[in-house]
């Protein structure tokens, strides 16, 4: 049951529909159209970066030239993806030191003027050092799944997470989780009715990328109701319809917290889907870069929930010995927001070693993730420990993001539950709020005149009036009948949400 | 026709073999096996970072920890991959001064002291400053195809170099060459049928990522008697061979300079490469990472070329005007080198808008590339001029890298004329010689018995006996009955050349 894709054709960015024009009738037809390129990349969507992005990028230049008078806003809020350092979020000083030094290792050189006019720790030049001795320099490739010492880092970071030890030679360094996710699919993807369990809600990646592969997303519904949980019957039976249509379902995808729902599980409902992925036979693929974007409950670890089963009463008949589970970890999200470095990790347990080979061999054909990025995952996971020098402004600086992104998550929620036709789960986790949207009937018979789905419409309408990109639901799949949009609630200040309430009286007003 | 793999299935490296080992019987079947996985990720070979490789770095680890008495040699080798600062090549000072304060703006507030104790100019300042303007934050995502302002630095590169203008919007930032080969390949391949045009000897990149894609290398070989030349004959008779067996030949690709052959292309093989490619309706792919790497003559890029031949008589029926052309480039190689930070470039003409679209959200998926890599590419094309206070040391640095790998190539060309049994085409550009060797009938039947091409056991012996790692010919593909290998002259000094020499003189001894 391949996932009905949620939103028409990419639009041409502006830039492209002048080319078009300007192209001779006369002069040579060309090796590639629209018709004969690849048609799984075609057939891909990725809302999050699409026509409501491309148009506000034009808004945002327009502006920047000076020419926007005719706009009803002053400036562009790209409340469309996770960006924390093009918002408000501020690196954490101790990475960026290290990193300076990783960039010019000379300026070890006289380390007492960094610490005297720059306020560099001593701890900043050990790390620095320790990391150039296992790196080297940033510019020379490490190996393909990344450089020894800073997997070991990771390594020592889950068992100190989880309580269970981990093997650096399990861990891949990647370009950000989503280079992970690319990996893993396409070594997992071997043909059309390969299929991967994902739920819906969703981040796009995962649509996308098995589009591109040709294999087959099976969607699973998350429960609006109890706050996105997830339900391993509405898996269960997922699967089951998947598989009487023939579809060889291989992977569970969970990302938890949740995207762009921010829900987080508990260790009963993460035992469930290792327990039918155990059953099933399938891969089970945790997606977890917003493990301390948490703000009810803790984070609670797949791989600790595995390794819990495996010592377990339920693990007499050993059928959780091999079970595969990825994790995947990344420097683009939490209190670190370093997306721009492109860093992340995943660890694979269970995983047959000649898999293991040819995910090697995939990897290595990218020859190796970003080297200062990979320093960044260290950093990330070993960040300075209390009794540091550097711990104090760490501290600070780490507690002060969680607490900004906490409120404005509350300030964001809060509007939304005064806002007519709007209903939203409290916010828990990850950078998004996902309300439910209730539109006059008006309103999407607009949307239809206009040729689209009521939630781009609503989205559209808004980025036209306020500056305020978000993503329709449709982007990321919703139940059929319902609408939503994701937001991010990393812009500075309050201003904005005002901004929304006043377009959504408006709009309401308009189709009532 | 498909070409055959050059060598047998990736070893297992030896941490995988431990594990194969202690799964248990009685376990829980996984859901991957090495049968049931991409059977396409399977059949790709990328030697460059094979069984060699991962043997070298065992002797490496061996070493470091003092366990390698045993060992005929106190050191590894690497010169099986172009990992320039891994090496010897030392960074250009000015652009990692400018990454530095990138990395850690506050450097910014205090730059009188970094121009005191650390010798920043002003120009470093005023570069950092404009980047940073670009890109707000190397933390942050840029826009999919890149920081505009960056891509502007691009365009204005290209036009000085080639003399004809380029647009900043046509011009995609990318994780290194690879990566943007990686995004061009998945675009243009559409069935198993599609056919793209590959040089051999080549860097197995392009064949690797055609394994990946189940698409149809069609292979043309260049002439290694004509100092490995690209002889468009061969490239038309390859092309219409494949045609006739049902194959819709779409690309030509060509390395230029070669890789791993140095060979650097005069206009009038670029002018034919592009006549062959508007006649036939072919993409033309050009690979021009090794663009400074020139020691004879001048580079000459394809752009230039395309433009050239517009202008020209010969395009009086337009047959050139929608070439579809893209040029690659990379901070990876030259004497920038700077692999490890993964940036570079591809600049697309003569594409159908509606293609650029799908490679527009085909590289959206991944977010962007590396935003300090893609810094890195702007003071790569956009270097200090003479007049600024960074020039005078920029241009001792650039010379001084360009001169040694110059003499390396020469000493290890030299070397190499004196082996019994070895040819070499006199160095021309890249980081990279190609030698033929003739081997001993007796060599050869060793070779068999031990299971391995003559090629490959040659260079396993030699990294077992010196720590020298080198790759087989068959690595790139080579015509048939001939063995080469490849190594870079990236290594230091001359003594390592010497235990070459040694080792081959005792190889022909032992198989004469």
């Amino acid at each position: 049951m391949p996932l009905q894709g949620p939103t028409g054709s990419l639009p041409l960015p502006n830039f492209v529909e002048k080319r078009l024009s300007s192209s001779s009738s006369s002069a040579k037809q060309r090796s590639l159209n629209i018709d004969n390129v690849n048609q799984n990349v075609r057939k891909a969507k990725y809302a999050v970066r699409g026509e409501l992005a491309v148009k506000s990028e034009e808004y945002r230049a327009k502006l920047q030239k000076g020419e926007g008078k005719d706009l009803p806003f002053d400036s562009v809020i790209s409340a469309n993806i996770g960006n924390p350092q093009s918002l408000d979020q501020k690196p954490i000083t101790f990475f960026r030191q290290v990193a300076s030094i990783m960039e010019n290792p000379a300026l070890l050189e006289n380390a007492d003027v960094l610490e005297k006019h720059f306020g560099y720790k001593s701890d900043v030049f050990e790390r620095a050092d320790k990391l150039l001795k296992d790196v080297k320099s940033v510019g020379a490739y490490s190996m393909s799944q990344g450089a020894a010492g800073i997997r070991q880092s990771v390594a020592d970071f889950i068992e100190r997470r989880d309580g269970y030890p981990a093997d650096p030679t399990s861990i891949y360094l990647s370009a950000g989780a989503s280079s992970g996710v690319n990996t893993l699919m396409n070594v997992i993807c071997a043909t059309p009715q390969t299929g991967v369990l994902v739920p819906i809600p969703q981040y796009p990646l995962y649509t996308a990328t098995l589009s591109v592969l040709n294999a087959t997303c099976v969607p699973y519904y998350l429960d609006e109701e109890s706050n996105w949980s997830t339900n391993v019957e509405g898996i269960r039976s997922a699967l089951k319809k998947a598989q009487k249509e023939g579809i060889d379902v291989r992977a569970v995808v969970v990302i938890n917290p949740g995207n762009p729902t921010g829900a987080s599980l508990q260790p009963d409902d993460i035992n469930s889907v290792l327990e039918l992925a155990a059953e099933e036979k399938l891969v089970c693929v945790a997606d977890e870069v917003y493990q301390t974007n948490v703000f009810e409950g803790k984070f609670h670890s797949f791989k600790k929930g595995l390794r819990d089963l495996q010592k377990s009463e339920k693990n007499r008949d050993g059928k959780f010995e091999n079970l595969e589970l990825a994790s995947l970890h990344s420097i683009s999200k939490g209190m670190v927001g370093e997306c721009g470095h492109r860093g992340g990790y995943y660890e694979m347990v269970g995983f047959d070693p000649e898999v293991v080979a040819e995910i090697y061999k995939f990897v290595s054909i990218m020859l190796c993730a970003p080297v200062i990025g990979q320093c960044m995952v260290e950093l990330m996971v070993n960040p300075p420990q209390p009794g540091s020098p550097s711990h104090p402004l760490y501290d600070q600086e780490y507690n002060h993001t969680f607490h900004s992104l906490e409120s404005r998550a509350k300030a964001l929620y809060n509007a939304f539950k005064e806002m007519e036709g709007v209903s939203c789960q409290p916010p828990q986790g990850s950078m998004y709020l996902f309300p439910t949207i209730d539109l006059p009937v008006k309103a999407v018979e607009a949307a239809e005149k206009a040729g689209k789905k009521a939630d781009e419409y609503y989205c559209l309408r808004l980025l036209d009036a306020t500056g305020i990109c978000i993503v329709p639901g449709a982007g990321f799949g919703q139940k059929e009948g319902t609408l939503h949009f994701r937001t991010t609630f990393l812009a500075p200040g309050t201003e904005w949400v005002g901004r929304i309430t006043k377009f959504h009286g408006e709009f309401m007003d308009e189709f009532r």
